[in-house]
Parts: C-alpha cells; sequence; structure tokens
C-alpha cells in the first residue's frame, strides 16, 4: 500500500535495528481517516473471503479493526483483553502471548460467548513482528472451533520472522507494508 | 440517547449494585455500525464548539473515539496508555489513575510531542464512574497547557460521583446514557 509506505516514510522512526514508531498515526496519536483507507485496503486483500468476525488484540489494534468493520458490512469486532479484568466473569478462553514492545508475556483472554465453532474470522493488528499475538489469537479462535479466515497486519517486519511462520503454518498473511529490514535508521521496504 | 438506553436495557447486564456489562457491544465485542451513532451523538452534543484533538485512553475508549472523529471532521485521536512501553521513549506527561473495574493504580502516560497548548481537547470515554480516568486525562491535557473543551461519556453511573465531580470542577460533560441506580439487578436511568 503506497500511501502507507510513504507515511511510514514520512513519520515513522527507526529505533535500533528492530523497531519501528509510527506512534503519530497508529498506536498512540491515530490518525482516523487514513485508518479508513487502511480498512479499505484489508477489504481489497481479502475481497470475496466470507468473514462475519473480525479479531484483534487491545489497544493498538481497535481502531483498525473498527474502521475495517466499515468496509467487511460491519461485522462484530472483538478484541482479546490482556489479563482478565474483575468485571469479565470466569468464562473464557486463554493462551499466553509475549509482547516484543514491552518484553513480557501475558495471558490474553476472549469470553467463550463472543466465539464460535461457525464463526469466519479475519484477524487484524497494527504490527507482525514475531507473531506472538497473532499466533495467540489463532490459538483462542480455534479453541472455539473458528475458521481462521485470513490474518491482517498494517505493518509487518519480515525480519523478525512471525509472518514467515505464520504462512508456514498455513494461515493467509497480508501485511499492507513489509518492512525488510532497517538499516542505520533507514527502513527499507520488501 | 434512546437508542442506547434500549441497547443498555437489551444487552446489559447488572453485576451487583455498581457494575453494568456492556461487553457485548462496547468493550469487548464491539458493534461498530452502533459506535458511529454514538460519535454522531456526541457531535450533536458539542455542536458548535471548536475542538481540534479527541483524547481518550486505551482501550475501550478508542473504538469511540476513532468513530466520534469523522463527525468532528477527523481531528486527531491521541490515546492514552496505560504505563510507558518501551518503544515510547521518555518524553511523556504522567499522572496515575485508579480503575475502577481492575482496582488498581495505575500510571498513565501520553507522549509530550502529542499535546500542545493551543489544542482544544474533547475527551471521550466508555463509563463515567468515579471519574478516576476523565481527571486524569484532563490533569495530562492541562499539564501541557491545553484547554478542556468537554467530556463525553457513553455510559455514566451517576451514582458513582465522578459526573457531578467533573461539573463541579467545571467541565463541561456529556453522557450519552445515565444511570441513576442500579436496583435488584434492574437498571434505573435518570
Amino acid at each position: 500500500m503506497e500511501a502507507l509506505k510513504n507515511k511510514i516514510l514520512a513519520e515513522g522512526q527507526a529505533v535500533g535495528a528492530e523497531i519501528v514508531r509510527v506512534d503519530s498515526f497508529l498506536n498512540h496519536q491515530i490518525d482516523a481517516e487514513f485508518m479508513y483507507e487502511i480498512g479499505e485496503e484489508f477489504k481489497k486483500r481479502f475481497a470475496g473471503e466470507d468473514i462475519n468476525k473480525i479479531l484483534t488484540i487491545e489497544a493498538s489494534g481497535i481502531a483498525i479493526a473498527v474502521c475495517a468493520a466499515k468496509y467487511f458490512g460491519y461485522p462484530p469486532v472483538v478484541f482479546a483483553k490482556k489479563g482478565a479484568p474483575g468485571t469479565m466473569g470466569t468464562d473464557y478462553y486463554s493462551t499466553d502471548a509475549k509482547s516484543f514492545t514491552r518484553g513480557v508475556a501475558s495471558s490474553i483472554v476472549i469470553a467463550k460467548k463472543f466465539l464460535s465453532s461457525t464463526d469466519r474470522i479475519l484477524i487484524i493488528d497494527d504490527f507482525l513482528a514475531q507473531g506472538e499475538a497473532a499466533f495467540a489469537l489463532c490459538n483462542l479462535a480455534e479453541q472455539a472451533g473458528a475458521a481462521i479466515v485470513g490474518i491482517g497486519a498494517v505493518i509487518e517486519k519480515e525480519f523478525q520472522g512471525g509472518g514467515g511462520r505464520l504462512r508456514k503454518s498455513g494461515y493467509r498473511v497480508e501485511s499492507l507494508a513489509v518492512i525488510e529490514k532497517i538499516t542505520d535508521g533507514k527502513i527499507l521496504f520488501k
């Protein structure tokens, strides 16, 4: 997606060899208008697919998923939570995932009532790095017997291998911008 | 907002005397189409106001803020983070807020570059209970010298006093559904 690559080059910031900071439009400050362009692009990538639920994980995935929902005919959007809050009850699917940016493993959970074996799920997230979050979301959906139609990432950091592992496991992955490497503060796209 | 009250009565669940669970459309599963109706209603409530930024807090506020942004001409949406992730750098405003539902106090932070003294801010959140999150967001914005135009809550639990305290402090608060009390599992609106 050219507009996305241009935005990453204009506003993104490489930090070391592994981190791309895009907090001006994606995961701290949000350019809502641009999120709709991203949502529409996901619809193009998954055109013709039968999708009845969009799954993501708090927090940065939520804006993208809600904007994408508009182009998929407003299926329910479900976001996995990091840890179960006191108001959540006890009936949920749980798995562990390690956050690349926070460096800690945490339980991620989804209430059982929001996943079912008839679900055909599109997983949406902001970054695809080592794939921990995406694998965890697949795991939760599959515990419910749901089908994973595909995984959509706004930015894939190819060199961290998560996308490769997901594709090797048989998942369809669509990333709107694929970063091959970061060298001397420069972001190089595939 | 009648449609919201009806949805709370149809899908919400009173838990004890203080908690209303609306996880089927607002804070776990999200009814994205309905979020746009909510966003439009906030625009009606704050019609004619000069607003150039929408501020919220992760995670449940994000969907609402992004949908509301559409009706306010797409100002930047900034969401405060609970704790500073490793990718965030060090230059941020910080304050403490206690989560009513999680029962723990945590630092909430916003990078300094996303707040300025020329900002005219609308704060958006899902719940207004004791007002901890709203006061914390006001505090962060005011550290930057920004003006708080108003605070929009989807659901105010009036009996927990946060809305009253905010109004007494001089803030304009617009809540789309105000719950007066919860009695014997019944949700009573004002």
